[in-house]
C-alpha cells in the first residue's frame, strides 16, 4: 500500500488513471471512477470487497430520483416548516463479485498487490480497474473489472471480470452477489454532507434465484416505493458449476471452477434495476428479466459499442480544446464527462448535487441545475436541457401547494428537493431563497430563445413563467417612496440571509416579468386569437399583465453612493475581519455561529455578481466594474459555485489575471478535490461552471434572442482554445487564437454573430481579429498639456487673499486631490475654519480665477507630441477621446486647438465617482464607440492608471516607472508614442487587475 | 358532571373558588390551584386520581432547576447552535391517595357527585376540596383535601384528608403512593408548550418503606441529578391495619379501617422531596427522614400557621388595594400570590415562565425575570430580587462560555436556560436576542439604586455589569457615518428577527454602558482604593471604560421622518394587512410562517414601547406619543407580556382609555385564561406585569438613584387604588384617590418624593392634588384670532397675478393645509405646473404679503372673551401659552397686544412634525414647565384637537359640535370659557385617545 500526495491522476487527454492505491485517497477515488448514466449511479467501489480502515471508504448504488421520507425535527417548530426530509437512498449492492483463490480470499489488504491500474476512459465511457496480486501463500493472478452505467439502457449496469492464474493451477471461486441491506452515510456534523438515516429503511420483499440469475424486491418504508434489482451473468473460459446462497437481504450465485496459469476466465455480469413510485412492485420484475435476457444477447462487447458511439456524438459539442495545458484540458473533459453521466434526462428527474455519485447533499436538486447545469447542456445537448425543465413542470403541483401554504399565489419551488416537497430543513437558507423561482423562470427564458419551440413557450414553459410571475407579485410589496420590494428573503449568498431586497433576487424577478409580459404582448400582436387561447389557458388577465409590467418598472434596486448595495442594509454592516480569520477558520460556516456571520460585511458565494452575469444589459458596466471590485473583496467562496460567476464577470470586465485564476479554481475542483469532500460526490454545478466560464467568460458569449455575441479573450497560459454551441438548430464552432477568432457553422442555416458589438452574418466561415486597438483614451493634464502651474497661480492668490502662507512645495500636496479638498488643505494650512456656504464661495472664485488664467493658453502649451500623435491616430482611424476629471476640459482643448482632433470627450459631470473609478473611462470607450477592451488609456497619475485598469484596457504612464510603478508601460513624454507602438501593447495584458480597498 | 361558560370562578377578594367540577376547564383549574412554594410545585390534581376523558387532565410535580438533557435535533446543523434541550422534570407523583368504601373505587367519574367546592385561600396559602360523592350502590360519602406546599420549609408538601362517611358503616381502605413512573407532556405542535421527552428520563435507584414511611430515590439519564422523594403518614380517627404494596417504580402504603356513618378518618400525609446535581445519592434520603420527623412532630395546623404568617406578612407589601372592580380586585391578588409561590430563592434558580404550575415553555428562565418579576419583587420583597440576581451570578461561566464559543469577549446570557447553557433551538428567536444581557445588566442597575448594598454593588453586580459590556463593546462596531452600531440581533418582538441597530436594543446597551461607567467614575473620584481595588478585581481598565463611553455616546438610533425604527429597515417594510388577516389566523405565529411574519410591520409585542418605558428619560415625550401610537397600531399582542408594557407607556402619556383597556387585558389573564393556554402553566411575567401596570403605569412610579416620582392618576372606573412599596429600605404606602393622592412612610427615614414633577420630603404623610389645571394651551388661529381672511386676501392677490382663478369657495379647500400644499391646490386649479424653486419663490411671495397684511391687524381683531378668559387665568396663577403652527405667531400676537398675558409661546419651527402630531403642545407645556397631565388645550380645528388629545390632554374645541366631534367640550367662542369650567373639564378625562392611522 503506497500513500501519495499531491495531484495522484496523471495529465491525460482522455483518460483518468490511478497508478497506485492510496487508502488516503480511496474515498475520493470512488467518486472520481463512479459510473453513472443518468439514472442509475455506481460509486467506484471494489467488486471484491474493500477490507480497509473503517472510513476509508462507503459503497453506494443510487437510483436517480428514488428516496426515502422522514420527519424533520425541530428544536423549535414552526408555521409552515418543510415537514419531511428526503434522502436519494443507497440501494441493493449488486457491485459485489468475490474471488477465492483456493479458499483464499482475494483482496488488496490481504496477500500483496504487485499491479494496481485503473482507468476512467471518457470516451468509451468504461472503468477498468487492473490488480495484481500474490496471496499469503505464493499464488499470483491478475483480475481485470471493467464496468459501465449504459447510456443505451438507463436501467442496466454492467461489469466484465477477466481473472488470469499467473503461477499456479488450482480452484477458483467467485462468488457474485446481491446484497439488500444496505444504508445511507450518517452526516458527521458538516450540514453539506447531508443527515442520512441511520439504519436500513428498504425492507426486502422476496429474493429470487434461478439458475446464473438472482433478484431482490425491495421497499422504502415511508414513500412505499418499490425497486428491483436482478443479476444475471455469463462465465466463459472454463467448465463450472453453480451453488446458490440466499440469507438475510442477501443472494448470491457461487462460480466453482479449475484454472491452469495462464488461463482467463470471464465472468459478465449484467444488472438490472426498476423502480416504481408505485404502491406494489408490479411488472418490476418482468421488465428486468426481459432488459437481462436481451442485454445477455447482445453481450458486453456490443454494449460497450453503443455506450462509444453515445459518447462520441456527445464530444463532438461538447468538447472544449483548450491548448496549452494538459491538466486543465483533462479536468475539462473530465468535467463535461460527469455532467453527462449524472444528469436525469427522462422529465421526472434533474441533476442531484452531487450527481449520482455520492450522497451530498442528500441527492436534493438545487437551483445549480437552472443557472449552472442547463446552460451547459443547452449549449451541447439541448433535449437535456429541455428534459430538466420538464421536471419544474412535472412538480408544479407541489410548487402551487408551497405558495399557497404559505400565504401567496401561484407556485413556489422548493429550495431543495427530490419529490417537488420543500426539504430544506433551514428556512433562513432554504425557502427563503425564494429567487429559485426566478432562477427557473431565467431557465425558461433561455430555453425559449435556444430552442424556439413555440409549443413548448405557450405551453409548459408559458405555465410556469405564469405560476412565478403570480407567486412574486404576490409576495412584493409597493412600498411609497421605494416601490416594488421583494423583503425578508435571503439571495444566493447564504453568509447573509433574510434581507430586503436583495439585489440578485429582484433584478432576477424584475427580467421574469419583463420577459413573461413580452411574451405574451408579443403574441398579441402577431397572433390574437393564439394570444386569448393561451391567456385563457392559465387565466392570465390584462390586469396581471399590467401589474407585472409596472412592478418591474418599479423594482427597488438598493445604491448608495453609485455602488450596488447587496441588499438594503449590506452595505451599512461592518466588514468581516478577514486580517483577522486564520486560514483553518474557512469556511466560514464550519466555525462562525450564522448570526456572527450574518451580522457581517462577508459573502459566501457570488450573489451581485452573479447577477451581474445573468443580467448583464440591466446594469452599466462602470457599475460592474465597481461592484465586482468592491464584491469580490468581500467574498470568500466557500461555496463552489463562487469561482466560475467570478471569473465569467471578470472576463467581461477585462481583468484577465481574475478572471484566469478563478477558472482553474474551478476546473479541477474534483480531480484536485480542492474544497476537501469530494468523497462525498462531486459539484455537478461548478462542473458545469468550468464550461460556460471558457464559453460564456472568456469568450464572452451571450445569447440574445437571434444572435449569439462573443469577445473573445485569450489567457496567455494557453495557445488557444475552441468549442462548439447548439443554438436555434444550429451547431456552431468558434475556436480563439491569440489574434483572431474563427467561426464556423457546422449545422444548419447562416445566423447573425456579434464580434466585439460588430455583428456579421456567418455562413460558412470568418475569421475575425481579437483584440486590436481602435480607440486611445487620453487623460488631460500631464498627458496633454500641464495646467498645474494654471491651478497653483490661482490657488496662490486665493490664499494671499486670506493671508494663509502658500507656497510651491505646499502646492505639491494639492496634486491628484479635488477642488473641496484642496481648498480644506489651504485653509488647514492657516487655521481657519469656515462654514460650507464660504467654502463654496472660496472653491467657485478660485475655479473663476482658474478658467480666466485657462484663456491665456494657447497651442504652445501642448505637451510634446501630442498632436503628432492625435494626428497619426485619426489617420489610421484610430477613435480618440479625452477622459479627464475636470469640467473645464473642452475650454483646455479649445484654446490647445485640438479640439478637432478628438472625436469624443467624456463629461465629467455626468460620471458617480471620479478616478480610481474607471467610470471616466469607461464613458469615453462609450462616447467613441468602440467596445472597451478594444481601448488603452493613457495617464500621468497613479489614480488614473488605477481607473484604466479598472475599466478593463491596458494602462501607459507618462512619466517614470518609479512614479507610476502599476502601468503597463511606461514613457517620458507623449512624443514617445505612435499608433504602433499602442497597437503592440494592446495585445500584452495587464497583469495588474485591480483589487478594491475596501475602505476606499 | 356539569359544563360551564365565561369565568368559572366568582369574584372574591382573597379567594379563588371552584363551585362546580368542569371536566373541560379541568386542565386549567390544575393550573389555578396549583400549590408551590419556590422550590416544589404540584399542579392541582385530584389525590384521588382523575378517570375523565384521556387529555382532560396532567398529573405534575416540579422542583425548580431540576432538569433532563438532550440532544437538540437540527435538521440542518450550525457552528455554535444550542447543543443541549433542558427539561424541568416532572418528578415523582406523590399526590397520590386513593379511596375505596368497601371494594368501591371512590372517584367523580364513577358513582355521583353531589357535593363539589375547590378553594384557594390566598391568605391562608391552602388548597381545599370538598367532595360529596355517592357509590353506585348507594354509600354517601365527604371527603375534604387540603394542601399546602410548605413557604416555611422548600422541601415539604403537605396533604391533609378528612374523610366521613354519611350514610354508611363499613370498610374504607386508603391508599397513599408516591409513583415514580412519571413522564413529561409532550409537545403538540405550539412551539410555546415545549416539546418534552416521550417516555420515563428518572430511573428508580431503590424504593424504601417502613410502618407508615414510604420513599422512592431516582436518577436522571443524562444530567446524572438525583432525587428522593418521602412520604410520612398519621391517621386519626379510626383503628387501622397497613399493608405495603411495592412494584416497579411504585410504592404505596395501604391503611384499612371500618367507620360509622358520621364519623371523621383523617389522613396527614407529609411528603419531602430532595434532590441534588451530584452523581450520587449522598445525604438526601437523611435529610428526607429528618424533615419528615420534624414534620410529624410539628403536624399539618402547626404548617397552617407558619403559612399564614408568612403570607400576612407578604401581603402587608405585596397587597395592591383597588376599589370598585372585585373581579381585578381578585386578579390582583392572585398573581401576586402566584408568584411568590412559584418565585425560586435560593441563588441556584429563577422564575420559569410558568412558575411550577406547569411544563409550558420546558420550565426555562427567560428575561421575563429580569424585565417583569424582578421589578415585581423588588418593590416587595427585595430579597427575592437579590435572589434572582444571584442566580444570574451563579450562571456567569456558562454565558463567558457562550461568548467565547461564538467568538466575543465577555459574558452571554442564554436566552433560555435552567442550568445556565444556552438551549435555544432557533436562533433567530433566541440566541440572537442578545438583549437579555442588557436587560440584566438593567436589572442590576434597579437592584442597586434601590438596594444600596455597596458589596453587591461593587462585587457581584459589578462583575455582571464588566461582562455584558464586555460582550456588548465585542459585538457591536463602529460603522463611519453611523455610530456604534449592535448588528444582526433580534429585539423582544420576535415577530422581526435579525435586524441592524433594534432600538430596544440599542438604548438598554447604552444604559448599561453609562450606568456602568458611571458607577465606576464616581467611586473613583469617592474613594480611588476602592476603585483600584475592584477594577483590579476584574481587570477593568481605564481604555475599557473610555471605549465604553465612546460606544454609549456615540450609539446608533435609527430614525426616519421624525419617528424612531423599531431597528434600521423596520420602517421601510410594508404594513401588515391586518384588515385582510381573520381573527382566527392569530396568534400569528401559529398560522404564518415567520418569514412571512419577519417581512412585514408587525409586532408580537411591544418592543420600542417597552423601550420607552424601561428609559423614558432617552426619548423626548412628542417621541414617545408618536411612536406609542404608531406602534401600538401594529401590535398583534400575541406575547401575554406585551399588554402591560402598553398600558404603562399609555398611562404615562396620558391615553387613560388605553391604559385601562390594556391594564385589563392583563390583570385576569390566567384566571380568565384569555391566551387559552392556562393549562401549560401560568403567565408569571404577566401576572408580574398586573403589579407594574399600576404602580409603575397608573401611578406613574419611576426609581430615581435617590428619590421616587409619582405621577398618579385614577382610571375612572374606580374608586380609588393603593399599594406600598419598598425603596432603599424605607416602605412606602401611596393611596390614590380622584383628587389626591396620600403617600404615607411607614418604615424608614424621611425621604424625597416627587408628584407631577414637583419635589417635595416626605416625612410622616402627605396628602397632594392629583390632576389640577395648571396650564392652559391656545391654537391661535380661530382661538385668540381668526387670520383667515387676511390668508385669503394674500392667496386671492398671488392666483389673480397668474391668472388663476380662486374665490371664497375654493379657498375653504385651503382650510388646515399648509402653505406649499395650499400654493399646489391653487396651482392645480389654473392647470400651472411650475419648478420647486419658483413654487418656493411664490410660497415666500404669499407670506410676504401675509405678513404685511398682519401688521394691519389690531387687538379688535382678538376673538371675544380671550382677553378676559388669560386675564382670569393670569389672576388664578394658571400658565397660558401658544400652540400654534404659525410661525408668524409672535407677530400676531404684538399686533392683537396680548403678547404679555402669554406666559410662552411654543416655537413652530422647532417641532419636527406638524398637527395632528402632538409635539406643539407638548413643546408649550414643557416651556410653561407644567406637567402635560395638567394642562388643557383649546383648538378650533379638527387636527388639533387630535394633537391635544396626543399630547394627553383634555381638548376644548371652539366651534360646534358637529365640527369637532371628538372635542372633549364644545364651546362656540371663547367668551363662553372661563377658569372654573377648565378646572372642571380637566377631571373628566377624554375617552378619545387617538390610534394613528399608520399610513399617516
Amino acid at each position: 500500500m503506497k500513500h501519495s500526495s499531491g495531484p495522484i491522476y496523471a495529465y491525460e487527454p482522455w483518460t483518468v488513471t490511478e497508478q497506485i492505491f492510496d487508502v488516503e485517497q480511496s474515498l475520493r477515488s470512488e467518486t472520481i471512477f463512479a459510473v453513472a448514466n443518468g439514472y442509475l449511479g455506481m460509486r467506484g467501489n471494489f467488486e471484491e470487497g474493500y477490507y480497509g480502515p473503517v472510513g476509508s471508504s462507503y459503497r453506494g448504488t443510487y437510483i436517480n430520483g428514488f428516496y426515502e421520507s422522514a420527519p424533520i425535527i425541530y428544536g423549535e417548530e414552526g408555521y409552515g416548516y418543510a415537514r419531511e426530509r428526503q434522502t436519494m437512498l443507497n440501494v441493493a449492492d449488486a457491485q459485489i463479485i468475490r474471488i477465492w483463490v483456493e479458499d483464499e480470499p482475494l483482496h488488496i489488504f490481504h496477500g500483496s498487490l504487485f499491479g494496481y491500474h485503473r482507468q476512467l476512459d471518457m470516451r468509451k465511457g468504461i472503468v477498468t480497474r487492473t490488480i495484481q496480486w500474490q496471496s499469503p501463500e505464493g499464488r499470483q493472478i491478475e483480475v481485470v473489472f471493467e464496468r459501465m452505467a449504459s447510456l443505451a439502457d438507463p436501467n442496466l449496469l454492467l461489469i466484465r471480470c477477466k481473472i488470469r492464474p499467473m503461477n499456479f493451477d488450482g480452484s477458483i471461486r467467485i462468488e457474485s452477489a446481491i446484497e439488500g441491506g444496505v444504508v445511507n452515510q450518517v452526516s458527521a456534523g458538516d450540514p453539506r454532507s447531508g443527515s442520512s438515516f441511520s439504519g436500513p429503511v428498504l425492507n426486502t420483499l422476496e429474493m429470487r434465484e434461478n439458475e446464473t440469475y438472482t433478484g431482490i424486491a425491495q421497499r422504502t418504508r415511508v414513500t412505499g416505493f418499490h425497486v428491483t434489482c436482478a443479476a444475471e451473468h455469463r462465465l466463459h473460459g472454463a467448465e463450472y458449476t453453480v451453488d446458490t446462497e440466499a440469507a438475510g437481504s442477501r443472494v448470491e450465485k457461487r462460480f466453482n471452477l479449475s484454472a491452469e496459469s495462464g488461463q482467463e476466465i470471464v465472468l459478465e455480469k449484467y444488472i438490472a434495476y426498476h423502480a416504481s413510485e408505485e404502491p406494489d412492485v408490479g411488472s418490476l420484475w418482468t421488465e428486468g428479466i426481459r432488459l437481462l435476457d436481451s442485454a445477455m444477447e447482445q453481450g458486453f462487447d456490443e454494449y460497450a459499442r453503443k455506450q462509444e458511439e453515445i459518447l462520441d456524438e456527445f464530444w463532438l459539442t461538447a468538447d472544449v480544446r483548450v491548448e496549452g495545458d494538459a491538466a486543465l484540458q483533462q479536468g475539462l473533459r473530465f468535467s463535461a464527462y460527469h455532467l453527462f453521466q449524472s444528469v436525469g434526462r427522462d422529465g421526472r428527474t434533474n441533476m442531484a448535487a452531487k450527481g449520482l455519485t455520492g450522497e451530498g447533499y442528500e441527492g436534493h436538486y438545487f437551483w445549480d441545475t437552472e443557472i449552472y447545469v442547463l446552460p451547459f447542456f443547452l449549449q451541447t445537448v439541448p433535449d437535456i436541457a429541455r428534459k430538466l425543465l420538464d421536471y419544474r413542470h412535472y412538480i408544479l403541483p407541489e410548487a402551487r401547494n408551497r405558495a399557497e401554504e404559505l400565504g401567496f399565489k401561484g407556485a413556489l419551488f422548493p429550495w431543495r428537493t427530490i419529490g417537488g416537497e420543500e426539504t430544506s430543513a433551514y428556512f433562513p437558507a432554504g425557502t427563503a431563497q425564494i429567487h429559485i423561482d426566478a432562477d427557473i423562470a431565467h431557465a425558461v427564458k433561455l430555453y425559449n430563445q435556444a430552442a424556439r419551440d413555440t409549443d413548448y413557450m405557450y405551453g409548459d414553459g408559458l405555465e410556469i413563467l405564469v405560476e412565478t410571475c403570480r407567486f412574486f407579485a404576490s409576495f412584493g410589496q409597493f412600498i411609497p417612496g421605494r416601490g416594488f420590494c421583494i423583503n425578508g428573503v435571503t439571495g444566493p449568498d447564504e453568509y447573509t440571509a433574510l434581507v430586503n431586497n436583495n439585489t440578485y433576487t429582484n433584478v432576477m424577478v424584475r427580467d421574469g416579468f419583463h420577459y413573461t409580459v413580452d411574451l405574451l404582448e408579443e403574441l398579441r400582436s402577431q397572433d390574437e386569437r393564439r394570444f386569448d387561447e393561451v391567456t385563457g389557458q392559465f387565466g392570465v388577465t390584462d390586469g396581471e399583465l399590467g401589474s407585472w409590467k409596472k412592478m418591474a418598472d418599479e423594482m427597488y434596486i438598493h445604491r448608495e453612493h453609485g455602488m450596488i448595495g447587496q441588499d438594503d442594509s449590506f452595505l451599512q454592516k461592518a466588514v468581516w475581519d478577514f486580517a483577522g480569520t486564520p486560514q483553518d477558520k474557512h469556511p466560514l460556516l464550519l466555525h462562525f455561529h450564522p448570526m456572527v456571520i450574518y451580522r457581517s460585511q462577508v459573502l459566501k458565494q457570488a450573489d451581485l455578481v452573479l447577477a451581474f452575469h445573468l443580467q448583464p444589459e440591466l446594469f452599466t458596466r462602470a457599475e460592474k466594474a465597481r461592484g465586482y471590485l468592491y464584491y469580490e473583496g468581500l467574498t470568500t467562496h466557500d461555496s463552489s459555485l463562487s469561482s466560475c460567476a467570478h471569473s465569467m464577470v471578470a472576463a467581461e470586465l477585462g481583468y484577465l489575471r481574475q478572471a484566469y485564476d478563478f477558472f482553474m479554481d474551478t476546473a479541477r475542483l474534483d480531480l484536485d478535490d480542492t474544497h476537501n469532500n469530494v468523497k462525498d460526490g462531486i459539484h455537478a454545478a461548478a462542473m458545469a461552471g468550468s464550461r460556460l466560464a471558457i464559453v460564456n467568460g472568456f469568450a464572452g458569449m451571450k445569447q440574445d434572442p437571434d444572435k449569439l455575441s462573443f469577445r473573445p479573450v485569450l489567457p496567455e497560459e494557453w495557445l488557444s482554445y475552441g468549442f462548439a454551441v447548439q443554438f436555434q438548430g444550429r451547431k456552431l464552432r468558434v475556436d480563439v487564437g491569440l489574434e483572431s477568432t474563427v467561426y464556423r457553422l457546422l449545422e444548419g442555416e447562416p445566423m447573425p454573430i456579434e464580434h466585439f458589438g460588430v455583428e456579421t452574418l456567418l455562413h460558412d466561415k470568418l475569421t475575425l481579429p481579437n483584440r486590436v486597438l481602435a480607440g486611445v483614451l487620453f487623460d488631460l493634464d500631464g498627458v496633454i498639456t500641464d495646467t498645474a502651474e494654471l491651478h497653483y497661480q490661482a490657488w496662490k492668490e486665493l490664499a494671499d487673499s486670506l493671508n494663509i502662507p502658500f507656497d510651491r512645495e505646499y502646492n505639491e500636496k494639492l496634486k491628484g486631490v479635488d477642488r473641496m479638498a484642496s481648498l480644506k488643505l489651504i485653509l488647514d494650512n492657516g487655521d481657519v475654519k469656515l462654514p460650507p456656504e464660504e467654502m463654496d464661495e472660496l472653491a467657485t472664485r478660485k475655479n473663476e480665477r482658474y478658467k480666466e488664467l485657462l484663456e491665456t493658453l494657447t497651442p504652445d502649451a501642448l505637451l510634446p507630441g501630442v498632436r503628432k500623435l492625435l494626428k497619426a491616430l485619426r489617420r489610421e482611424g484610430i477613435g480618440t477621446a479625452l477622459a479627464s476629471a475636470s469640467r473645464n476640459a473642452p475650454t483646455v482643448l479649445d484654446r490647445l486647438g485640438v479640439t478637432d482632433l478628438f472625436d469624443y470627450v467624456a463629461d465629467a459631470g455626468a460620471v458617480a465617482l471620479q478616478k480610481p473609478d474607471a467610470e471616466i473611462f469607461l464613458a469615453a470607450a462609450e462616447g467613441l464607440g468602440v467596445h472597451p477592451m478594444r481601448c488603452i488609456g493613457i495617464e500621468d497619475a497613479a489614480a488614473g492608471i488605477m481607473a484604466i485598469h479598472r475599466a478593463g484596457m491596458p494602462a501607459i504612464g507618462i512619466g517614470t516607472r518609479k512614479s507610476l510603478p502599476r502601468a503597463d508601460h511606461v514613457v517620458a513624454t507623449p512624443a514617445d508614442l505612435n499608433p504602433a507602438l499602442l497597437r503592440e501593447w494592446m495585445l500584452t495584458f495587464s497583469k495588474k487587475d485591480e483589487v478594491m480597498d475596501i475602505g476606499e
